[in-house]
């Protein structure tokens, strides 16, 4: 999408230079728009550890480059094969709730095997890594051609007064290459002259919503609100809300959702007040071998400073103020799981399903080992 | 309760000065404990307006020392009856939600319409002001009495583990005179020996909980662990709560409940995990004339510098930092309502009541005009 008018990615091999990659570091928007050079696989683990890159798609494209950039920088000391598969952990360990992460590593792992020599094996990580950045890519537009139609209907239902859309977190197009999973229907139906309103949740404790969220969409044009997390039960109780459209870190094959912590809360209340409440995701992010979202999906607990401390800008610079006593006790829980029975549908890339196994089998037969019942 | 080992009120008369009341500045926890002097009734709104003061109780009590000292003021250049009108009207004008200001006003006029002479009208108003005191006091420690059994029960059914006690914002002692709401049985059971444990809601976006709650409870000794607002959808999903105690601004006859925003979704959520969700309150904050809360509720939308900005510790100095783009579109809604079917029940200084009016007409029967089936 564009930025200041400019069209980009989130993530690209730097020009005229394959053993560079770059990414927008989200670290500093909305204040401060920078680019961010990856020159090793330490370099992308960093960069996901600590978020300056974030969003599952996009997090399962950068560990992808990780793998090729390990193998540039191979320097033979070690066995390659013990190299990369240290690489690798390290990869899939810097966050533990994303799958596309294991998915993207293992392909890498699963393709580079077929080749003997570190150079072929570089090659051929290189055009696996942007074939994955390509079908990310490709899947995020197909989310938004799938989903745009529910937007067009209640369009067509408010005769064509604005279709008020909830999100929570980012699951915009700084989350993956471009597009975005959430945000995919409604820059479509943004750009097809549909007029569309997007509550955007602050999202605590990194606000992604206020930063991001709500900067990807005023690049483009869109028109938003932010509230806080606390206000979205409010503005669905009033009537303000028409749909909810969410992303998703993991997936259960039976349809339960984890996503950003809040999520489900939001969910709880889109059930209460009757609004359809609806997960956008490419199928790299639903795990196939999962039966049961709340009892198998591990949580991530995140640094606690996250909620004592926050970014802002005081005085044109980017500082960490201290918002709560310093020494009080914090736990920072990074996701909650929505049990299927609060999903309206899944919007995949290959369309919509409902939020249960019989219907996601119906989409992606390949993906199960025995037919469903 | 206590600060630093010293007894304090919220609010008190200055020692040897009546014309001076006194009370605890909230804006600047838990980073500096301050005392604020209030002199006139535009010292009072001003204090009730930009939350120095605030809590339901607490700013009914202010605003009656409010009309107070309205009268120390009273310069006899216009007709009396008219300058404590319109004292009355700013100072109900403060907080659009919170019926106890509407209550302790009015209270105020009605008493000291009895009395001819400034004099006289001053006098009784500052004995009532302090009567209203008083009461809401007594009825903060009625309200733990009465909530105490409820966390004695869980303790012993838990074999004495700790009771985990979940609360949004702050209805602590901050928000009252003394002992709080929904903090009263907290605080009655911890003195009591029983083991709480108290998860604090963040609460976005002034962060009442996060700085004031925390603080209080860390004054005290309570133990407690601060979360986003996001994440109490997970602890209680997870099994880590076992009762949520909150507290109200406006409550209705039929038990619908105005609090803090999300409110409603710590509400939805305890009852999609049959967790109990208890509403302490006072019966001053009881609107005995509104029968539907989400219909008749005004809700106050506040300054949306609220959520563009944050209040926060920076090299030992109070700042308030930006933390989403300058520029983009905000609303900040102050409260939400929760519907009487969530609330399992009310907590009140005459005991616990079901969130319906045939129950809250058996506590207090002499408030309605006809008898209730």
């Amino acid at each position: 999408m564009k930025v200041a008018g400019k069209h980009y990615d989130t993530i690209w091999v730097k020009e005229n230079d394959n053993s560079v990659v770059q990414v927008i570091d989200q670290s500093f928007l909305p204040f401060e728009f920078k680019i961010k050079s990856l020159s090793s696989f330490e370099d992308v683990y960093t960069a996901i550890k600590d978020m300056h890159i974030r969003g599952a798609p996009l997090i399962g494209a950068a560990a992808a480059f990780g793998i090729y950039l390990a193998l540039v920088k191979y320097n033979q000391k070690i066995p390659l094969d013990e190299y990369l598969l240290s690489a690798a952990e390290k990869l899939k360990s810097a966050r533990p709730t994303a799958i596309n992460l294991v998915y993207a590593v293992d392909k890498q792992l699963e393709v580079i095997k077929k080749y003997d020599s570190p150079d072929e094996k570089r090659t051929a990580a290189f055009k696996n890594a942007l074939e994955i950045l390509e079908t990310e890519k490709e899947n995020c537009r197909k989310i938004g051609v799938h989903g745009l139609p529910l937007i067009e209907n209640i369009s067509r239902q408010k005769n064509g007064d604005p279709v008020n859309i909830l999100t929570h977190c980012n699951a915009g197009w700084l989350a993956c290459i471009d597009y975005g999973t959430a945000t995919a229907p409604i820059y479509m139906a943004h750009d097809r002259g549909i007029d569309v309103h997007v509550w955007v949740d602050e999202t605590r404790p990194r606000n992604q919503g206020a930063k991001l969220t709500a900067w990807e969409l005023e690049q483009h044009g869109v028109p938003f609100t932010i509230i806080t997390d606390n206000a979205a039960g409010h503005v669905m109780q009033r009537g303000l809300v028409d749909l909810v459209i969410v992303g998703s870190d993991r997936t259960t094959i039976t349809g339960d959702v984890a996503n950003k912590i809040g999520t489900y809360l939001k969910a709880l209340s889109a059930k209460d007040n009757s609004i359809p409440f609806y997960v956008a995701l490419p199928s790299s992010s639903i795990d196939w071998n999962m039966e049961n979202g709340i009892n198998e999906i591990p949580i991530e607990q995140r640094d606690p400073d996250e909620i004592t401390y926050i970014q802002g800008m005081i005085a044109g610079k980017i500082e960490n103020v201290m918002i709560t006593g310093e020494k009080f006790p914090v736990r920072n829980f990074g996701f909650d799981v929505t049990p299927a029975k609060f999903v309206s549908g899944l919007i995949t890339e290959r369309g919509i399903c409902k939020a249960k196994k019989s219907s996601i089998f119906s989409l992606f037969p390949e993906k199960f080992k025995n037919s469903v019942k």
